[in-house]
């Protein structure tokens, strides 16, 4: 009784003082449901994806949502402070994944494996802050496709770009930028620059806040918190407002400064064979671009001349604030979107892809160090979902959310068993059939309910067809109605319904 | 450099006395990956329940991976203490989902929906003792589907049998048994057997224990631990040992003690209702038998006179641990596998499915209270994966994991180039095609790799064949080999792969 008593006791302390439950109906900061539409769409996004993951002859894999929190530790960077900790209830201590990349990487140091190529598609993690209007969550998936093993250089490389601009393209999603460039010219030119060795990785981090803050900005910060000469900084200053294709690669290898540094030089010889690479598969080239009446946010846009720009883009000002990259490093943003009309910063086009290079991850993970060289893409589609959800909006197309061929419906009353019989047979026969879940529902709501729900075919049963052994096809749109021998019924319905 | 330096003590802390990594590299305790042929299993498994689903007319949602922590307060009864909370980071606090079915009732009454049928597959959170050899895991797959709405008294609870018993037979799991009991009659049973109200939920889960323990036993726990009577529990006794069909209903229907109690009489009202429905539906038949040389190990199917079995019982023993059960219950458990050479302890098969009705949850999450009644079934895969796996195991059955269709390959040295030619014009032109990632592979690594992986053809392109315009494409199986023209490869491939 005691028990009960303080059950109870829990529960009216659940209650507020009308009795109205005091908690606050939500889900948790930065995430979402998905309504039955929503998922519509995102199971069209996630289908040309996986399309195209599977045209470049992935395999799939699938981890925990949750890793032991050292296999997360020293990973991230600064990120670190975003992940998720599971509250320690005895046992191992655990953190939610903030990536699909370092499990992919403990996954292949557990198992030993040293070449494959998969994918993975799943929900991360990061204690972010929420802006979810534009797309940035806290639970959010990640559609990771990377490909590991010791291979001639640039040629997986040059693959996981191709998948980014095949899939960006699919999609419909406006105009594109990939920007690409190398952990190791990054490095070469922080050290021709003057930067001490020590400063890398947080000149790194202000370098790669240049998509969201002006030049004179980012210089501040590396001369006046992180305590860079100003005659440095001027230096980096004038390498990172660089970009274009091979003819900058020819140039920076030229360079006086770059040429004689050996890290910056191996980045750039790779990054000209990759763009050699690229131009085969034919995705170097410019495209047309339609302005509208508006100029370009982007500075950097603006400076392109005139209505062709490229969708791939050789750009010193791109670092990527991840820890575990090596090489190669790639981003996707959308040049500006038709109606798309929100004021947003200068520059703070979405980026809804990146990737890299990480040599070095596995070897972190496996007991005797054996590197494992890996280069993968991860597609962010929840800016993808919110551009596709305001097109669809826009564009009054209705989307169904069943796939429902027919519905079993009754003329009159007391048939509910012969819509059951019938029901079940088609269920058995595997056509896709619902019905009301009402004893003796009305002809006019059953076929309302059609309407409502995209239902292309309603199959009536009545007295006079159970004795004629028959029944009633109608078909919603047309609203034609034939009278079908009951064993020719599942044919019929399959053959009326095989085109959509 | 500070900063520098407590990274490197930071990242030398992580490093054994002899250079080694302490971390154990493991997934966290009752957890697991999957590999790619793992995957391709699930899959198919997924596959099957999705299409079962869709038949049904179901619409999909998604919910996030955690919820706030009070949503999920006061849901589980006894088994709350199994749910994984996220550590107080600053902000909301936060469990990890627990099923899918209290995130549906939260959805439902945060969004008003009143009616709906909905299926999830996600995967839910539990902190209980994991036995991974038997599918039991602490992250695990739910798949769900419920019929939220007010209808007519059991229509849609036989539909939510008739998906098991579609399920599970398109499966070929073997026979199964799916129990079926109502929350009310136990209710009504525990009253006219003399339990006083306040014990009925702790009596409930002794009761549920017996698919695992000795009628015995449970007897103890009731009288010793739980202070019944002896005589309260024998009588209960009396009534859980019954299980039968339509026949054992309308015998307790004329029972002189449970005919006198409200509730029972309304559960066995219903249940007469819902097995007449699933006559209708066809599945209340008995199916035959193998029992192999063994005899069957659940004393329960040992009483089953014969070779004859039914697939759906009414089974007052049937009691299911959670809460929030209203009125229907049941669970599907698989009776002996062929193969199983596993000793279990008597009793011990595995449940696979389960369900029941929940009109009161809606309401506990609604301001105003207002009820959504809702049925609903969960199909737990985890238990049908290490099935299926055994058994693809044992059929020696080559599983595939990529869809490749053809490789591109050569047939002499530096030909990379013309091979990144033709495998970008064959993924715009949507063929699945792989190449290995070398400079001048040989072509007996070539085809080796398409051996390996299963790859049905491959596109060789050679200096001669460059010159004629032509790909040789070769069928791995039959070692056929036939010039193609360039133009006409992709239909070519389309042709010869359209069969798989």
């Amino acid at each position: 009784i005691a028990k009960e008593v303080a059950k109870l006791l829990e529960m009216k302390a659940q209650l507020g003082e009308e009795g109205k439950p005091k908690f606050v109906l939500k889900t948790p900061k930065g995430t979402r449901d998905y309504s039955p539409k929503q998922m519509a769409i995102r199971e069209r996004v996630f289908s040309a994806i996986i399309t195209c993951f599977k045209r470049h002859g992935a395999e799939v894999i699938d981890t925990p949502v949750f890793e032991l929190k050292e296999t997360l530790t020293g990973k991230y960077g600064e990120d670190s402070k975003l992940i998720y900790d599971l509250k320690d209830q005895g046992g191992e201590l655990l953190s939610l994944r903030y990536d699909l990349t370092v499990p992919f990487a403990r996954y292949l140091a557990m198992n030993k494996i040293t070449n494959i190529k998969r994918y993975h598609i799943a929900k991360v993690y990061r204690r972010d802050n929420p802006a979810m209007t534009r797309g940035r969550y806290r639970e959010f998936y990640q559609c990771d496709f990377d490909i590991a093993g010791q291979f001639d250089p640039m040629i997986p490389d040059a693959e996981c770009l191709k998948i980014v601009h095949e899939i960006l393209s699919e999609l419909q999603l406006g105009d594109f930028l990939i920007k690409v460039n190398d952990r190791r010219i990054l490095d070469g030119m922080f050290a021709v620059c003057g930067v001490p060795d020590s400063k890398f990785r947080t000149i790194c981090s202000s370098v790669d806040k240049l998509d969201k803050m002006l030049w004179e900005d980012v210089r501040s910060e590396m001369v006046a918190e992180k305590e860079l000469s100003p005659e440095t900084a001027d230096r980096i200053g004038e390498y990172v407002r660089l970009h274009g294709g091979l003819e900058l690669i020819e140039q920076l290898l030229q360079d006086p400064r770059l040429s004689q540094n050996k890290l910056a030089k191996e980045g750039l010889g790779d990054m000209k064979l990759l763009f050699e690479y690229l131009t085969l598969f034919g995705i170097t080239g410019k495209v047309r671009r339609c302005w509208g009446q508006e100029e370009p946010r982007a500075p950097q846009l603006r400076m392109l001349t005139g209505f062709c720009v490229p969708q791939i883009c050789f750009d010193l000002s791109l670092a990527r604030g991840l820890d575990y990259y090596t090489g190669v490093i790639f981003e996707a943003v959308l040049v500006q979107q038709e109606n798309d009309h929100v004021e947003e910063p200068v520059g703070s086009v979405g980026s809804v892809a990146g990737g890299g290079r990480y040599d070095g991850l596995v070897g972190m993970f496996d007991p005797k160090g054996r590197k494992v060289p890996c280069v993968g893409v991860s597609i962010g589609i929840e800016r993808i979902f919110s551009i596709m959800e305001q097109k669809v909006e826009a564009s009054a197309e209705k989307i169904r959310t069943t796939e429902t061929q027919v519905l079993v419906a009754s003329a009159q009353k007391k048939l509910l068993e012969e819509r059951l019989k019938l029901i079940s047979e088609l269920w058995d026969a595997g056509i896709k059939a619902e019905m009301l879940y009402k004893k003796n529902p009305k002809l006019l709501n059953q076929l309302q309910y059609c309407e409502d729900t995209g239902v292309p075919l309603v199959a009536i049963v009545g007295e006079q067809e159970l004795k004629d052994g028959v029944v009633k096809l109608r078909v919603v749109a047309t609203r034609e109605e034939v009278d079908v021998r009951r064993e020719n019924l599942v044919e019929e319905i399959k053959t009326r319904t095989s085109h959509s």
